[in-house]
C-alpha cells in the first residue's frame, strides 16, 4: 500500500466509490469511465481521477478503470477486506435497528467486514435478552468483552447525558474509534477517533439548500 | 441575508458551529474566541474565521464573537428559525426511533425547527397505529398529506429495494429534499436534494483511520 496521508474528505469519497461500484456490479473484463463513476458517486470526473491518482495509476487513458480491479484496489486501500469487530452501546430502538441491520448485511454479503460482537445496555431488564442472536450485556462488562472479542469500534446510541460516561468506559476498555449518534460532543484522548451522526444536522443542511433556492 | 453560493462543506461546518454554540450556552454578554469555537467544532481557528467571514464581519479582533449574536446570525444564515415539516417513510425500528427522537427534541427545545407531520408505511398492520402521537398512513396517501401539511423534506428508512419507488412517489407529491438511510443511490430530477446516511460508510471511514495508524 502506498503510504500517503489521506485527507478525511478523500477517504469519504473512496468509501463512496467502493459502495457505488459494489452496487453497480460488473462482468469480469468490464471498464468504467471516470465520468460514469463520478456520476454514480455524485462528484465530477476530474475529482475521481485526482482521488484515485493519489494511490497509483489505476486507469487507462480513454478507457477508464477495470471495475473489478478498481474494487479490489479500493478494498485494499481502505482496509475493507479484513473483518472489524464492533459493539453497540444503548439497545433502544436505534441500537436495535443498527444491530439488526449490521448482522443482516454481514449474513448476506460475504465481503461485508463489520461484525457486531457485543451489545451493551444499562437497563437490567434488557441485559440477558438477545438481538439478532447477540446477547445484551451490562455496561459494566465492557472491559472484559472488548478485550475478549478484540473490539476496536463502538457505536453509541445512548441518551446524550449518558454518552460521555459510556465513552470513557469504552476508551478505558480499549475501544479506539466511535460512531456517535448522541447529539453531544465527546471528549476523548489524543488518537481516539469519533465520527458524529446527527440527523438534525443533516436536516439542517437540506433545509439550508431548500431555502437558498426559494430565495435565490 | 448576504447572497453567496455556499459550498456544501461550509454549510456542514456552519451547522456544526450552531450545534456546539447551543450546547455550550452563554451569558448575555459572553464572547467566544475563534480558537474555542474551533476546538468545540473540531476544526482549526483559521477555518472558523474564514467560514464566518463569508457572511460579514461578526467577530471583534482579539475578543472573538458574541455568543448569542453569533447564534442568531447562524440561525438566520441557515434558515433554522422557521419551522420545517418533514415526513418519514418506513416505520420500522429506525423510522420509529427517528420519529420519537425528532418529536421529543421538538417538545423540549422551542427553537427546534423540525416537525414530523406524517409517517408512512406499506404494512397494513402498521397503518392506523400511532408513533409519538402521529398516525401511520399508507404510502398511497402521500400525495394528499404532503400537500395538506406542506411537507418539504422526506426521511427514507424503507428497505433498499423499495427506496426508489417511495422516492418517486414522494417527488411527484412535492417533496424536494430527502435524507436517505437506505444504502442505495436514488435517481431524482434536477433540483431535488438527497443526503445519504449510511452507517457502513461511516464505519469504513473509522476503520481506515484505525488501520492507517496501526500500519504507520
Amino acid at each position: 500500500m502506498v503510504r500517503v496521508k489521506v485527507p478525511d474528505v478523500v477517504v469519504r469519497r473512496l468509501v463512496d466509490y467502493l459502495r457505488v461500484l459494489k452496487d453497480r456490479g460488473a462482468s469480469p473484463d468490464e471498464y468504467i469511465s471516470s465520468a460514469e463513476l463520478a456520476a454514480l458517486a455524485g462528484v465530477n470526473a476530474a475529482q475521481v481521477r485526482k482521488d484515485l491518482a493519489l494511490f497509483g495509476e489505476f486507469g487507462k487513458q480513454g478507457v477508464g478503470y477495470r471495475v473489478l480491479q478498481l474494487r479490489k484496489e479500493l478494498v485494499e486501500i481502505l482496509g475493507a477486506g479484513e473483518p472489524m469487530s464492533v459493539c453497540i452501546f444503548g439497545i433502544g430502538e436505534l441500537g436495535t435497528a443498527l444491530a439488526k441491520y449490521l448482522t443482516t448485511r454481514h449474513k448476506f454479503d460475504r465481503e461485508y467486514p463489520f461484525l457486531v460482537k457485543a451489545l451493551f445496555d444499562v437497563n437490567p431488564r434488557k441485559v440477558g435478552t438477545t438481538v439478532s442472536g447477540i446477547r445484551v450485556s451490562a455496561v459494566t462488562e465492557v472491559g472484559e468483552l472488548v478485550k475478549a472479542q478484540d473490539i476496536k469500534v463502538g457505536i453509541i446510541t445512548v441518551p446524550s447525558e449518558a454518552a460521555q460516561e459510556v465513552c470513557d468506559m469504552a476508551v478505558r476498555s480499549g475501544i479506539q474509534a466511535f460512531l456517535n449518534f448522541a447529539p453531544v460532543k465527546l471528549r476523548v484522548p489524543e488518537g481516539i477517533f469519533v465520527k458524529y451522526q446527527d440527523v438534525t444536522s443533516d436536516l439542517q443542511e437540506l433545509t439550508f439548500f431548500l431555502r437558498q433556492r426559494t430565495e435565490g
